[in-house]
């Protein structure tokens, strides 16, 4: 048989790991460096816990797996019927009991919901990990990917909002990517669809919002239209949507438009709020944060803050995003926990970076040495002094097979080995050793005792 | 819904997690010492990939997940036929046709035979992901748990076994953790077998002799007697079993008994080198490699040298395992590739070092500080201060809400923080704060620009 993978999913080889693990560990650093703490779940999650939590399109996108033992003979019948189930598109224990996690949110509610009793609120947590998700593949989606995910759960204070926004201002700067973080509140959309009188139709507006990136605003301006909107609805929509001035001009003018309605009120007041504190954060280098009141985050659970950052210099999708949720947990039947959270889009980022060159030339492992094999004898000298060096934190080995040096060059060439050390018959007799620095081809001699303090250099 | 987790499946919250990463990180270490490189590959493989690969229990065992779509109204005749191929025990890619990792070997397998035009070799990778094993759950098993495997495809030079010997003593000194390496050959057990006269009963031999710890010499015997073994091939494998001395003096007399066959030539020369490569590495500290005639690591591909580590002041099963095998990627139309691997059971070496008290105290993250909120502006000169803290690579977060001293002190205990920082109004005019050691309970102030370099100590 010819193997292959199964389409959508990917392996990783070396230098994409070290890649992947130079955004990751940067990201970890920062989230604990904030407080938050690590949490992992199983990749399977019981179904009923996922069924009905990401709409009836996500529910189908939700990969289940085939129980175990319907071959016992006693069960067929059963089986069978279960199956019709199935088939008629409905959920069926008997076929089906267990799903592979879809999101990182959902197993984070299951998990504050199993253990409120003993968790400190409020929770902070971060989680990485795969998540899987039936799609069609296409260019930059796969069927298993990454999350990057950090929530508080259980505060309603708008510090921890400010605190997001410094989180994804910090990671970037230390990936030395360039971001745009923008920032909106629910409550700002929400406000906009009441000072229209159109409350009614709140999620169409959003909805169309949501697009105009993409359609340009004619065309949400026509959505909006279809959807049964009056001329002057429209208007009041296009003068917020196209404020101009800073952040404060822009925050000034809305409350003009927006100020006679309650949560116009509470929306820009938690978002002058939330500047605040990230300007007092950063004194001395102003944040690249841009108020964007066409920010809609697509249909989800967000009620306050919701963000999303863009990578300058690129045409990219963004590469984060989050907001504020009322209620995390009540879908467990556990109601009135607040949360804000955000995350990182990994595969994204390893795009960008990727294309601007941003990864450090040293990401790949440390430099490695290859001990060349010229013989028995010579081969254990190189063994001793190997194991000097391994303690010291020199990663080396030894080529396995006596054969010609051409061959062993070769290998180190293809390995990218930065050093190869020669113990040859002479070589052994002396005590000695010839170290060849196979980047800038010199070459030195020196007593084998010294080895490992040339290279812990 | 009350929510619950799957059957054999965990959280990991951060103080396991911490020391979980200890373990990990360490093994990490160790392996791109000696050159390894990370691999990583998908959760779902293909099912055939799987498939006839872990014997027909191992089949039983593995996780399939179910095709999505199948409630498309077109092919519903075709899924009920097929389903009833899965009732009768067959595979049916109409209904399944991926399954859950199993292991990492077959994965490893498939993907050295899918790239092997690109790799170099020997090619020396190590991978530390979960698998998933629908097993019946009980203490200590689990259905998805961790593996953490390193082998080398492609070379049959005994320098890599005794690499993989070198590799366990360093990971197991690092955690401190005393264990005793068991080395045997495959070809001694096959030469004990010829020299019995009884060849065709290798398998049951090694079955016999693999339940030697669990069931003691007498009721091995036993089982070889009811196997059709006569009295004298019995005696030849107790006196096997039970050689005295140290391992050369072992290896010699095993010479004597299984030195007529040449794979007990081959299995006893074997030994001796890998043995001697491992006393030239390690002059100073001899190691503690015992050559185990009664190791059989029970029925799998293994052909050459096995291993198997076990700690020492504690009764646990075996906390690593592995060997030689001749042909790697055969299964998958690819012979003649040799490898040699390793592998760590990180659930036993938690629960080795948790009982043993080992993991040292710093493995939970770096001491934290809270910062007390006592109001806006107060809480605002916490944030400028805070950031200052974090780019120095100080943890720390602020107390979301302004409310009493004593709730904001209970988190900090509860956290485990190391220190809390006050900035009350007085401190805020002053321009200095008070720092709590909260575990030894003193306190200094200090001015607020102080802060950074205190804690950076």
């Amino acid at each position: 048989m010819k193997p292959s993978l199964p389409q959508g999913t990917r392996d990783f080889n070396a230098e994409v790991i070290y890649r992947r693990r130079f955004i990751l560990d940067t990201i970890t650093d920062v989230f604990e460096l904030y407080g938050f703490e690590p949490l992992e779940t199983p990749a399977m999650e019981n179904l009923e816990t996922l069924l009905g939590k990401y709409g009836e399109e996500g529910d189908k996108l939700i990969f289940r797996i085939l129980n175990n033992g319907l071959d016992h003979p006693g069960r067929r019948a059963e089986a069978v019927t279960a199956f019709g189930n199935i088939l008629a598109g409905r959920n069926e224990p008997l076929i089906t009991e267990r799903a592979l996690r879809y999101d990182l949110t959902i197993p984070f509610a299951r998990y504050v919901s199993m253990n409120l009793s003993r968790l400190t609120l409020p929770f902070k947590r971060y989680q990485i990990q795969p998540v899987w998700r039936a799609d069609r593949p296409q260019k930059g989606r796969y069927r298993e990917f990454y999350q990057c995910d950090a929530d508080v759960a259980g505060t309603t204070s708008l510090i921890s909002d400010a605190e997001f926004a410094l989180i994804y201002l910090q990671v970037f700067e230390r990936l030395k990517v360039e971001i745009e973080v923008k920032i909106n509140s629910r409550r700002i959309l929400s406000a906009l669809a009441e000072a229209c009188g159109a409350s009614e139709h709140f999620t169409a507006i959003t909805v169309a919002i949501d697009k105009l990136d993409k359609i340009g605003l004619e065309k949400v301006k026509e959505e909006l239209a279809a959807g049964g909107l009056q001329p002057e609805q429209i208007s009041l929509i296009q003068a917020c949507l196209t404020l101009s001035g800073n952040n404060e001009e822009r925050l000034s003018k809305a409350s003009l438009l927006l100020g006679n309605t309650a949560s116009g009120l509470q929306g820009i007041s938690e978002l002058t709020t939330i500047l605040e504190y990230i300007a007092t954060a950063r004194k001395d280098r102003p944040a690249d944060i841009y108020v964007d009141f066409t920010l809609a985050r697509g249909l989800n659970y967000y009620t306050g803050t919701i963000f999303e950052v863009k990578a300058k210099n690129i045409v990219m999708g963004s590469i984060g995003g989050g907001g504020r949720y009322d209620d995390l947990t009540g879908l467990f039947d556990l109601p009135g926990i607040p949360g804000v959270g955000i995350s990182f889009g990994v595969d994204r980022i390893y795009d960008v970076m990727n294309e601007l060159n941003l990864f450090p030339q040293t990401v790949d492992a440390a430099p490695k040495v290859l001990f060349f094999n010229l013989g028995v004898l010579e081969s254990k000298a190189a063994f001793t002094a190997m194991q000097e060096l391994r303690s010291g934190g020199t990663a080396c080995e030894l080529f396995y097979e006596h054969v010609r040096m051409d061959r062993q060059f070769k290998y180190a060439n293809k390995k990218r080995m930065a050093y190869a050390v020669i113990i040859g018959s002479r070589e052994l007799e002396q005590g000695t050793c010839v170290v060849k620095d196979l980047l800038h081809e010199k070459q030195v001699s020196m007593p084998l005792t010294d080895l490992s303090s040339y290279f812990s250099r």
